[in-house]
């Protein structure tokens, strides 16, 4: 039969697109039923076939039981710092800032605590990183140009090892800098295929006069082009010139103690390229291949006067235990007298759900996720510092309610829930709360003594309780409800998760599922499975 | 551009369809989309256009406030009778049968509420039907062959106005028919455009040896073809001869006071037509035009020793208000001893919900229906049997657990809610309460005295909080849920109303919108119109 143009009338007049027919059948374009139906398709013009899929929903199936002190649900897969709103790597503290919440930068511990689990995690699949060392004082020297000195340090005068660090001294008037190219360090490949593109070293003003400034500079060449990052001692968190010279503050007060400093540099260039002063903010975020980046030199540039002091300069592919480590020490840092690390953005939801959380609020979320992070952190280290952050961490804010700063709240003062958001009305935000479930798990798990654990296990078992109850109305037979806003605020209209939510519902579920007998873990993940692959729930 | 034949992979393989490409547009076949994803649509082939739905639901928007003793909802727009699940209507009872659980055919309480109430509703807006009179025994008299004789009756010694019947006597040995031809009467128009099909007659067997029978037989013609419908004294409700004979039983306590019985020859047709015995189930139901059916004659058989009293009988389109009668007559006749009208099927559900309700339960919505059906009787004929009827209504029943043949349950312990189903898990269906609800608030509102209303207004406000409340927990985002079986029993499947209950569910909060001030009605019910129209609520 031969094929016609036809106009298609879309409920009414809502919408005319134009159609296909052969004889009496229909032919609808794919571009209308993208969006109408939130589907996706790629035409694979080799086989002549069209690829339907109900939606890119990637579900990661657990490999085996979830443990405590292992890899974070599936966390392994995700990289943290290279989201779009993280605006750029703390210089200071080694962990990412949000934007998701204020265009500014802030300190949003949930960012945080995912960024050290991954980085966890990825060290548990990943194991070891490869290593190059570059400088160590000892056996194992760069070719500075110029050349510079050896200095013995110990920790304290019983130190029977001496450890020799570089030293880099400015008695001129003018700034001196200290520059070592890569091309020049001895099995360095800089351009293999393993990519070591992460610098980290230790570091220390020893001297410094009034007015002392430092500025390591790393250049690096993407496409041939070159880029500079400048990490300097101030307190800014990210600055950007002539959009090749990006600047990370490391802190103003390096010279009270060794720093240990990990960079990304592949980060750094793609933070630097994507920066854009709060003044012009837009949506675009530039991506650069990791192959396309090439070290070119390292630089210290020293001021009048000062004395720096450089140990174990090292590349690498990852340091995913040492920014695991980071972000635990940043948890230890940051906690607040309530056990907290109150969210300092105000945070508002749609037109219709009238909650407002001001600034000092404390999430269920980022509650359990640092009780993820700490636990495995005092896990494996056995310091009291994480200890004594878990133990503060459960002390109050799982029973306080929202407000008074905690997160707790009941389902028709019946259920308990932990609210990522501990709005008033309640939300009850499904995803957060399932966090918020497996940081008490992890802590009950670890078992921390004096009632921690005790403590972790009844707030856990109160939560489960609540989770096996209330699964069944985020689900809506074809996806899931983000949270329950319209059930507190009748009337409001019901918060769809979006796929990646959709997703992030099963893939806990199934962690659940793992170590959790009652069988609605597993149920509900398969049927909410089936949703993502166009498989509703069936009607009457 | 060229158009060509590709096949379409859906969801990895799932199905593989034949597909259009044009270019890198790819067109897929309407006929996989209907089914995909329930949609429909017509090519209009004169302007070349095809006519996409989301859904066929029709929405009746409420002309105005809701009166409690007008029509009730949209029912003016309901024919309960034609139904495929109604096997008959009830020669005795003059009322439906329904097959919906039992293909034997059972009383049941909620279909014969709604046959009342769309009767009740057709006839305010319908007004007086056209009605003819072919015979009272007085000024207008038939031409019967052979011809009969009058006989004069009264309701008792003190009657002073004298009615006369027509009297049927047979003194012979075998039966003896009396016959009036529709052709013969004087303005029957029997082929005209304003059908005429029901026929209504009073009767009464006055003289009745030991065993005595009696059958009207009507006869009909359609397409030209003969049909017979027998009306006996017999206690069966129907059966089927030849494919023509259609059997319906009036009762055998016919002699003992006189009947009033209505026919829809129409329904009596196709009933008889559709009719499978209970062995040969199948799905098969045949519709007959109206315009079709042309009535023929009116025979009695009149067994030997039987003498026959006839009265009143009269050709209409209609008969609404008789009807609606009827049906409450039914329900003051079949109350017990609760207050009740015990299902008498049992009621199982889907496979993975447990609950089984056994023969013998009551329905919070036969037990709300019945309360519109007999407001509305009661406020039209003042009759204290229907107020008695629903002062016992209201005893006991909503305030009963199902367990004790009750159907009130509480959500959580919190929200009272009457239950269509009053199953043990509870089952929380939508529809069933909100008429429940219509049914108290039709009683408070016609202000039966001794207390009556003041209770059903009590159970009214109670059940209102829970709707308001629990409104939310039905809304998908794309549609609603016909239960919350699902959040009763974890793990259960959720059960998705179909797009009729949809539509009944928006229907309902529309009626509520006209009296009730809470904007959720309203909202809600803009919102579920929307899903009807493929407008989900927006996801994260
Ligand atoms: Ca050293
Ligand atoms: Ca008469």
């Amino acid at each position: 039969g031969d094929m016609r143009d036809i106009s298609c009338d879309i409920n009414g007049g809502r919408q005319v697109i134009p159609c296909k027919a052969e004889g009496s059948q229909v032919f609808i374009p794919f571009s209308f039923l993208e969006k109408e139906f939130e589907v996706s398709g790629h035409l694979d013009e080799k086989k002549d076939t069209f690829m339907w899929v109900h939606s890119q929903a990637k579900i990661f199936r657990p490999k085996g039981r979830y443990n405590p002190t292992g890899v974070f649900t599936y966390f392994e897969n995700y990289q943290v710092e290279s989201r779009d709103r993280v605006k750029c790597i703390s210089g200071k503290f080694g962990v990412p800032i949000s934007t998701q919440w204020s265009s500014q930068g802030y300190f949003y511990p949930i960012q945080i605590a995912q960024f050290g689990l991954s980085h966890f995690s990825k060290f548990l699949v990943e194991g070891e990183p490869h290593r190059l060392m570059i400088e160590d004082g000892e056996d194992i020297r760069a070719s500075w140009r110029p050349s510079v000195t050896l200095s013995a340090v110990s920790q304290d005068s019983n130190d029977l090892i001496v450890n020799n660090v570089v030293q880099m001294e400015n008695p001129g008037n003018t700034t001196k800098a200290f520059t070592l190219r890569f091309e020049d360090i001895a099995g360095a490949n800089i351009n293999s295929n393993i990519k070591q593109l992460v610098l980290s070293w230790d570091m220390k003003i020893s001297k410094c006069p009034s007015k002392c400034a430092l500025k390591i500079i790393v250049t690096v060449l993407c496409d041939s082009k070159p880029y500079y990052l400048h990490y300097v001692n101030e307190d800014f968190l990210i600055d950007v010139k002539d959009n090749k010279h990006f600047y990370y503050g490391l802190g103003q007060e390096m010279e009270s103690d060794w720093q240990h400093v990990i960079r990304d540099v592949h980060i750094d260039t793609q933070k630097g390229l994507s920066f854009k002063s709060p003044s012009k903010r837009s949506k675009s975020h530039i991506k650069i291949a990791k192959s396309k980046v090439v070290l070119e030199s390292f630089t210290i540039h020293v001021s009048p006067g000062v004395t720096f002091l450089l140990d174990n300069l090292t590349m690498s592919n990852a340091e995913h235990m040492a920014q695991f480590y980071q972000a635990a020490d940043w948890f230890v840092l940051n906690q607040d007298d309530m056990g907290g690390w109150p969210i300092p953005v105000k945070r508002k939801f749609s037109s219709d759900f009238p909650a407002v959380l001001e600034p000092g609020w404390n999430s269920a979320m980022s509650q359990g996720h640092a009780l993820s992070l700490l636990s495995r952190a005092y896990y494996f280290s056995n310091s009291s510092a994480y200890k004594n952050a878990l133990v503060r961490a459960i002390s109050k804010i799982f029973e306080l309610s929202g407000l008074e700063r905690g997160v707790q709240t009941r389902f028709l003062d019946k259920y308990v829930w932990y609210e990522e958001y501990p709005t008033t009305p309640s939300s009850f935000v499904l995803n957060g709360f399932m966090y918020a479930l497996l940081g008490l798990y992890d802590l009950k798990m670890v078992k921390v003594s004096g009632g921690v654990s005790t403590k972790a296990d009844k707030l856990y078992e109160e939560g489960l309780q609540s989770l096996k109850m209330m699964l069944p109305l985020f689900d809506t037979g074809s996806g899931t409800m983000y949270d329950l806003r319209h059930f507190t605020v009748p009337g409001v209209t019901p918060n769809l998760a979006r796929i990646d939510y959709h997703v992030t519902h099963i893939n806990q579920l199934l962690t659940f599922a793992t170590f959790e007998e009652d069988p609605i873990f597993k149920t509900t993940a398969e049927r909410w499975i089936g949703y993502t692959q166009g498989i509703r729930a069936p009607h009457n």
